[in-house]
């Protein structure tokens, strides 16, 4: 029977995709839309990782070895240790961006059925990932009024089970932009040690931390080298997310043996984006201070703006770029969907996440949205604009 | 407990690659070594494509589309309509190579447990695909007495049971470089619709045929429109293996719709390696000819060589750039890891592939291997004479 599998019907459309298509139509229309919807960052890829790719010289686009290139891996560690981190090459493996990483860090120590814990809202992709794997994922719920701080310790034993395998944890985090302390990153190492959990650290967006204190990262935790899985990737610090460039990064070599016999059976990761992340590794640190300050400049006309907003609740993230709001709204899908079809201020339009789908919880988020601040100032305070004329306008307001 | 999953403990270390420490070992020693083991072309990638590269003006290296750039899918549309295959752009989804078309086809098609039905010796990649989704392969052997050709319809239908989910059919074949016939394709297809089961069409040698009628595609065949999943791949075509660029097409609606899901899952490919693929899309017709002619004489340097062998039989292969030899040999992994460690003439000696590992049925193959001809003349010449010598010194030669 030519039917689809079970998990690809169960597979969900992307929440944030979804609402493309009336993007496109608003723009037939002649509407200006800022997007405020998806992480990808208007900020420049370096020069060294273009450059790289311009000047190379492959005559013949060969295989790349299945972990990666090795002066990639060899350039990563070394930035790995210029962060206190102290990696090897044969400790890293390249992947097909992030996603890959995280896809295969499941299947390698995840049988069917097997619980993994997540704080929502989280990044959706994980879903998908973990439906692919068979993968249940276990929610904790964080809360827009405390900036989705981590919960109680005594709360993440609440919900290990004999199936828990371990903990995602993405930090900065994506949707809600959190920076987790060093102390609940600690608190959350002791119990990962005293269940045997293995650590799933997401921390892509590990450059864009805006407090004064540098990025704790899981790796850092004393004592919990079997435990670590990081999955990196270049597309965020780079501003290079069609390079598709990632990595797997643990110090436990039974995973890492693993993961290798995956990377081998998809061949390898591609050479021209590996080369771009090579010539990344070269950016000067005068890049990502231009790049940090550039955002967090971003971030306050964002939080700032949003919070004039009657009605609006939005906490100043301390990292990535991405800013949770709650808004007066019914439902924040809906208001998403009207924006693009139903309203305009001047011959414009914002295109925004509804939360809903960040969360595993029905019903929660129902009233949040994510917005990205990867637009340039002026366009960020004409999307405020559209947003204030449009809450105000919107006919599902609710007070 | 920091476990791996049975899958990770159940995925093989690629037969191909793990001879690899060997053939290092043996370089480190001072010995040339010719690598017939693996798939990689030293023929150049098309200018044209390089150039697209060189020449490129990304500011931002941004995500692409999930389906896949639009100029590329309907790039490669017109390219189907040249050889008589009418398809639109949006029945083509970029892929991150062949291999993810193939994961991604499995997966939206197939429940745990469902079978698959494949050809013995077969790619070896597909048993590490259908171990990540969970579905079990079915062989059915052939035989390299008849140059591996496709065995009765009446011996297919033997092994459909109410859990066969469809065929995989890689033409031409690798490792045995089989091109299948129109008849036998036809014939394939009738079962199909008979049982309703997909066709997973892995045509990504489709350029190289070396009769002289045009190659017959899966999707070529009437009627059979809903049933065939074509896996294709730039890798072998424009010998642009390392830009990761394959595509999964169907004009199975309801097929291409799930696979869309998957893809913005892993968000999107690479988006260098598609502007590689799309400037390849440009190479002249010229550009396949010499490339063509390039093949059949190197088989026919390398079946020659192999044919004048005593003991050794190697049907002369219409396709792909593979060869399966079988030889007077005890065992040839044993025999190909002697000829890393043991073994060399005038400096020189020879990698290749054991086939066990391609095939599912544990005991055959055992004393076959795969030649890639993928070298030029003159190597392909030494890397013969090596071989000749090597089977008159092996110690484990059985007559």
């Amino acid at each position: 029977m030519l039917t689809l599998s079970k998990k690809a019907q169960a597979m969900p459309a992307s929440p944030i995709r979804k609402l493309v298509p009336f993007a496109d139509a608003a723009k037939k229309r002649g509407i200006k839309v800022y997007h405020l919807n998806i992480g990808q960052p208007d900020i420049e890829s370096p020069k060294e990782a273009l450059d790289a790719v311009k000047n190379n010289n492959l005559k013949v686009v060969a295989y790349a070895k299945s972990g990666g290139n090795d002066s990639l891996r060899e350039g990563l560690a070394r930035y790995y240790k210029g962060i206190g981190i102290d990696e090897e090459a044969a400790d890293i493996n390249i992947t097909n961006g992030g996603s890959e990483a995280l896809q295969i860090a499941l299947s390698v120590t995840c049988d069917p059925d097997d619980e993994v814990i997540v704080f929502e809202p989280f990044y959706t992709n994980y879903n998908s990932f973990a439906l692919q794997n068979d993968v249940k994922l276990v929610p904790i719920t964080t809360h827009i009024e405390d900036g989705f701080a981590l919960p109680p310790m005594s709360e993440v034993e609440k919900h290990i089970t004999p199936k828990t395998k371990g903990v995602v944890i993405c930090n900065p985090g994506n949707p809600t932009g959190c920076l987790y302390t060093k102390e609940a990153l600690l608190e959350l190492g002791e119990i990962a040690k005293k269940y045997g959990l293995f650590i799933y650290a997401d921390e892509v967006y590990r450059e864009f931390c805006y407090t004064d204190a540098p990025h704790f990262s899981c790796m850092h935790i004393p004592g919990l080298e079997q435990n670590v899985i990081l999955l990196d990737s270049v597309s965020k610090r780079y501003s290079l997310c069609g390079a598709r460039i990632g990595y797997l990064v643990s110090r436990n070599k039974e995973v890492m043996a693993a993961v290798m016999r995956y990377a081998q059976a998809r061949l390898c990761s591609p050479s021209y984006g590996q080369i771009a992340a090579e010539g990344a590794l070269d950016a000067p640190k005068s890049y990502f201070k231009a790049v940090r300050d550039e955002y967090i400049h971003r971030r306050d006309v964002l939080i700032d703006g949003l919070q004039k907003m009657k009605g609006v609740i939005a906490p100043r993230p301390m990292g990535a770029f991405y800013a949770a709001a709650q808004l007066p709204v019914d439902d924040a899908e809906t208001f998403a969907k009207w924006l693009l079809e139903e309203f305009n201020y001047n011959g414009e339009t914002v295109m925004v996440a509804p939360m809903a789908g960040f969360y595993a919880t029905k019903g929660l988020g129902k009233n949040q949205i994510r917005l990205a601040y990867v637009l340039k100032e002026e366009d960020l305070r004409h999307a405020l604009v559209c947003l204030e004329k449009a809450l105000e306008a919107y006919p599902g307001r609710t007070e």
